[in-house]
């Protein structure tokens, strides 16, 4: 929540005068041909005015009817690993916060490190993209927008965080494993294939794609700078103008719990 | 992030140019002594001015000059279970909701249903106080505070929460477990004394008591309304006039980390 300064209602006022005082002189003179006569009431104007315009200013400043919120979303990155979607979700996070934006940026590797004890077995990375999807949902609920990027391979674990959002934009980054190696540049994928890695979506385990994503960004083919273009572009065309409605499908976290902690 | 509609700008000139206008034809009245010119100067006024206020508006609305967020802070409830710590921060939300601030409620219990696989074993308890201590945060870090209800019986985990917080307020419901017993009205301590519970917290499981909270509530001596109002009170004195200077204490997370989801 913001408040206004009663430094800006004074400068407010005083840009306000300024313009408004030349406005009046005009009339004046036009009106009645008298030169004096327009500088004089112009002048007595001003300070009667000022006092005015400040308290205006006061009085709206505790008005909320016209303000309106720039609704929320949780943009999903879900993709290969090294198939680029850090470098796009940057990018876009990057033009959201310079269009004044409140967004949040949250990769996969950002949580990890604080909960050491979650490994990448299939069940240990579904429990971190719910619990990350929780997260994105906490903060589009009052109002934060997130731009997430999590491999999220499974497809059950993405469904969980559509149905806790309410603007769930799902971005497919489109590519093939071998594409992937190639971009890879710490060997992920080589170690992966030496046995070094288990459970290494797109080696050993499989990346299962989304079926209905909202966006789908040809990674071999586009620059990330042209992918973070369609997607700031879909936001715009569909969120952030709000005409898009809140989807119903919110889960209902169940009412039932021991209560001792 | 808001927006000021355009009709918030055509209300407020319209607001204006009523006691603008009138203040006009006054001066210009008292001035000449010539009711027909102040009505007519008044009148041409009425017109020049109005779109001159709603361009003016317009301008201003992207100067951020001068507009101030509300610190953001996490308000976080320690003591035994049913201490009244959910009723006190029930009462402290919404007074904090009433005054307009842009504010979370988070209880053990709205976290603890979505991921079943986290039990009441001391690690599971500090995993679930340090996962929720980190949504806390970013919902800070977002300017949203936090109004935040757990047990949370260990002292390490506790710190944990203060150390990734900027505003972190700890408030100790200061009881014994003989008058939370009084007031547990399902029956958990009977319970947890006759074994069914394991790792209760004031029966077979140690409290650990903070050692500097900024609030200790005598929960057993003040009604609920009394306590918030305590709260409340530090919260207005400490955080909401923003002069409290954020803690240099912040955790940084390892850098590490291997990149495959």
């Amino acid at each position: 929540m913001h408040f206004e300064t009663r430094k800006r209602s004074i400068l407010k006022a005083l840009s306000w005068r300024t313009w408004a005082t030349i406005t009046t002189a005009i009339i004046v003179f036009v009106f009645t041909g008298k030169f004096a006569l327009a500088i004089t009431v112009g002048l007595i104007e001003v300070f009667a005015k000022m006092g005015l315009y400040f308290f205006h200013e006061r009085v709206w400043q505790k008005i909320r009817w016209g303000k309106k919120e720039v609704p929320a979303f949780v943009l999903w990155f879900t993709g290969l690993p090294a198939s680029g979607k850090k470098a796009v979700a940057d990018a876009v996070y990057r033009q959201l916060k310079k269009d004044g934006l409140r967004v949040e940026r949250l990769d996969s590797l950002d949580v990890r490190p604080l909960f050491p004890e979650v490994g990448f077995a299939p069940a240990d990375v579904d429990r971190h993209v719910r619990r990350s999807g929780h997260l994105c949902s906490m903060l589009e609920k009052n109002g934060v927008a997130v731009v997430a990027s999590f491999v999220s391979p499974y497809r059950p674990s993405r469904e969980f965080v559509r149905g806790v959002t309410q603007n769930f934009v799902e971005v497919h980054m489109q590519t093939t494993p071998e594409s992937c190696e190639k971009r890879d540049t710490k060997g992920h994928y080589q170690k992966a294939r030496a046995g070094e890695y288990k459970y290494f979506p797109g080696v050993d385990v499989a990346y299962e794609k989304p079926r209905n994503p909202e966006v789908v960004i040809e990674a071999d083919n586009l620059t990330t700078e042209q992918a973070a273009d369609q997607i700031v572009g879909y936001l715009r065309q569909n969120i952030l103008n709000g005409r898009r409605a809140p989807s119903s499908s919110r889960l209902e976290a169940p009412s039932q719990m021991q209560s001792i902690n």
